[in-house]
């Protein structure tokens, strides 16, 4: 067989554009000598819909595109689109087979999550039916996503105990000698740090295909869509052979893959490639979001520290120096260092830069405020004020140049809220929101190895973190240092451990009660904060649902 | 059989308070005379849960509290409390009858919601098998909240499809002569708007009741925990006497229920009361939300408009007037009466007041700006910059002195974003966010009617909005007259209709996409807002869940 890959980047809602998309890469493979051909799941729609899928409209939309879809496609395609539910008023996740330009076949996914980032079940109802169609003379089961996530040593917490599962009937099929000859995968796999060794030697993929004993085809969507990064790096394994061909990891890749020519093992060693691919995921979902939305620009804060800086090394990378604007805004009290590391990381960088002071704003905040303050001590206050001040004056450059502001706040800081609401929070996309700042070290040394100069300034990486919001301030006054601090946060908030189970792991209770019942505090800081990519198995926004009026420290 | 009724008002996570809280309502019950008692679905834990339940310290804690609780209760009781499923990792929302120290029966809710503001089956398993107990040679049923809301003659779009009802079980034993003499309901009912109407005659809970065969006693939560309300009016519904017995709305109330004594349909054709529920409810959220943070005072912006004049009052009504502070923060280009108005407010209140003029912040920010905006029109940077220097001093007050910043934007500017992000969309709460203008307007003249004086200034209710960010700017300017634009909000918004759905209904089709493309726009500055109190159908915080990154205009 030689089956078409089109692992294509899907824009939600943008139906006309990705239905061109889709009729490119068929062209393209039926020239390459595809006999068919497969896209990722939300291919048409574009991922996630959400509550789109409550408008009607919407679905009919998508509906319509699928049958122009049909008549003009050269090859036979399986493509996922959205259907309406006849039997009720919901609405499927399903795949077609388009094939001389008509629908053949379609299948409903089965499993939907209701876990992570993800809520399915909301917006879609279940699957009842299997499908297997003929291409070729070969046997083709169809599946979608979730589907070929439940093996048997996969826990799936008492999810989808009620239904048969599509593995098992494939399963079942090939013990009964009416197993398929290929097992389709249409995909839309979230990335994170934790769940992308799905394609290495010995991985989930290829436990699939020897649980069906079949080879396995699956195309999974690249690409950056709000919060949710799909690295795409599809592929093709048959366990029962040992080999595995992949495609591109976090671009699009439109490929014949031939399964009589097939090496072994390709590529699959370095499946989950640390912080190059966390690296390649930041920059994959900025420059989608800030493409997607149609902004021309963006700019932000450069304070000197580390933060500010790999935020802006991003932008760089991801939609070119010409696209980026940096702004530092000392303070009275801000450090020679901190000034001098801005214009260097600048200089580096080849961006736009300005240098505003805050001082003028700051004042007059203050003497405004003076008779209503009379005889309090100065305190978080005052520190605020600064950060608030620049969190105005960036907005209104923002506004009045039309660029999008980028947060910078890393995911240690947000935990336990060291950031100021409307002051360094301020801003439409916030790039390493869910990055740890330990791994914001990493990423600073992996930007200037890969560069093969300094671009991030050695004295920004070596110097001690600070807000600088008063003189001498260190991170370290009010917090751990960063390997503890890191370490507890991975085991509260990635892996829901309690107090009581990082301690019995060998941790300081004071230290663990202290961070915790911070974190339990900014909960309502995290309900107003920007947006940014998931790369983490619990970011803030997509996976962490906790409340806020709440009894501290009782989880 | 005297039933006791407690309907309580639980803080999440707060198990000592809350097993306090039902050990002194089974003392007043048993003391009246009661046989058994029953409280809301909730009770002991709090409600919502999210992912608390993911903290196996979280859910052990309960399950502590709820041995105690068994020992010490002295009569029998019904309530709800989490736990473990054993057979996998899962968590059970489940129904305990406690009764001589013991455990008598545990009931695990089988129908979880998934819509709306509730996702329940994220973070609970479905029950299994159903519950019958007997008290005082009584057979008696026991569910749980959404378990009674899926009556033949109810929509539920696909959902539970797979499973037996509890209704029907309960229905299918009457039918079969093994019907129960009551059925419990442990209730947790998320009001809105359109959600409150079940107790009225030939209402939702007569229905249940008359479908079963059997009365019905149902226990509702009250209380405000972030943006859910619980409205309480919990009552004994007979249908085949035609006997209704309710409790109060919106506060808590622990009675006893002779089912020998109860008058016919008492209270129930009033349900839902329209702007006097709202305004209770509203009230309710405030309340609970500010104490069970323990904060101590509020502050808000006056503007002299309505919004802040209505939130001022309802935060007055919630936390007594020594609990508010209102700031008045005129520009140059404020009217007079902005300035009369705010002044007239807070004296009828008799709250504490402070008049700060926004001037010369917003002199100094436009003068450190003045080099880099050089040549450029005045446009909406210099508007924004006005109501980002309110939220700046605001935040500053807020910090010193420790009072909570009340964010005072209405449901309908909020669709659009008529509204500026880190300026007067500051704040940790935002009472009316999910209330209509229209509604708004309401609510004044409900609360001056109420107070049979002027508490809202006449001249407020009476002057045409504005945000008065330039000279004589009005809201209708940019909006359509808040009549017709309120009402393409509630169907594009509450009943999820597209434009070419409303264009149907009559309405002109430029107004229509104009609204709705506000409304796409909009959405990433919905995702930094204040959480209020859900009291709509559709809330953004909790209910709208629409991507930001989207092709807009295709729902």
């Amino acid at each position: 067989m030689k089956i078409g890959f089109a692992q294509i980047n899907s824009i939600v809602g943008d139906f006309k554009n990705n239905a061109q998309k889709i009729l490119l890469s068929a062209q393209k493979l039926v020239s390459e000598g595809a006999d068919f051909a497969i896209f990722p799941e939300g291919v048409l729609s574009g991922l996630p819909l959400k509550d789109l899928t409550l408008y009607k409209k919407f679905i009919a939309t998508a509906q319509d595109l699928l049958t122009d879809i049909a008549i003009k496609t050269p090859l036979p395609i399986i493509v996922s689109c959205p259907s309406l539910n006849n039997e009720c008023v919901g609405v499927y996740n399903s795949a077609y087979l388009l094939e001389n330009g008509e629908i053949k076949a379609i299948y409903n996914k089965h499993l939907l999550p209701n876990y992570g980032a993800l809520n399915e079940p909301r917006n879609f109802d279940a699957g009842k039916d299997f499908c297997v169609v003929q291409l070729k003379d070969k046997r083709i089961g169809i599946t979608i996503c979730e589907d070929i996530w439940t093996l048997p040593n996969v826990p799936t917490a008492g999810r989808y105990n009620d239904c048969v599962r599509p593995l098992e009937y494939f399963s079942q099929l090939a013990e009964n000698g009416e197993g398929v000859d290929l097992l389709v995968n249409l995909s839309a796999s979230v990335f994170s740090d934790k769940n992308d060794m799905v394609r290495r030697k010995g991985g989930m993929l290829e436990e699939v295909s020897r649980y069906v004993k079949a080879p396995l085809a699956w195309c999974n969507l690249i690409g950056g869509n709000d919060e949710l990064v799909f690295a795409g790096g599809s592929c093709y394994v048959d366990a029962s052979k040992g080999v595995c061909k992949c495609l591109a990891k976090f671009k699009e890749d439109v490929v014949v893959v031939d399964t009589n020519d097939v090496s072994s093992h390709e590529g699959d060693a370095t499946d989950f490639n640390g912080i190059a691919d966390l690296h390649d995921a930041l920059v994959l979902a900025l420059k989608d979001f800030i493409n997607k939305i149609g902004i021309k620009k963006v700019m932000l804060g450069l304070s000197g520290g580390l933060d500010s800086a790999v935020v802006a090394a991003l932008a760089v990378e991801a939609l070119g120096k010409d696209r980026v604007v940096g702004v530092s805004m000392p303070s009275k009290i801000s450090s020679d260092h901190s000034k001098s590391d801005a214009v260097a990381l600048a200089e580096n960088l080849g961006i736009e830069f300005h240098m505003i002071s805050i001082a003028d704003v700051v004042d007059s905040a203050e003497a405004t405020l003076a008779p209503l303050f009379a005889g309090r001590p100065r305190d978080v206050a005052e520190e605020n004020i600064q950060s608030r001040s620049r969190g105005l004056l960036l907005m209104a450059i923002s506004n009045k140049f039309g660029a999008l502001v980028l947060t910078t706040g890393n995911k240690s800081e947000c935990a336990v809220g060291y950031c100021t609401l409307y002051g360094d929070t301020c801003g439409g996309y916030a790039p390493i929101c869910d990055v740890y700042k330990t791994d914001v070290y990493k990423l600073a040394n992996y930007i200037n190895k890969q560069a093969g100069r300094e671009i991030v300034p050695q004295n920004t990486i070596d110097k001690p973190p600070s807000a600088e919001l008063r003189p001498d301030q260190k991170d370290e006054d009010s917090l751990p240092p960063y390997d503890l601090f890191d370490a507890i946060l991975r085991l509260h908030i990635d892996e829901y451990k309690s107090v009581s189970e990082i301690v019995e792991m060998g941790f300081d209770r004071a230290v663990v009660e202290d961070v915790a019942r911070k974190v339990a505090g900014a909960e309502y800081k995290r309900t107003q904060y920007p947006i940014g990519p998931k790369v983490t198995a619990v970011a803030y926004s997509t996976d962490r649902k906790i409340p806020v009026a709440i009894k501290r420290g009782m989880q």
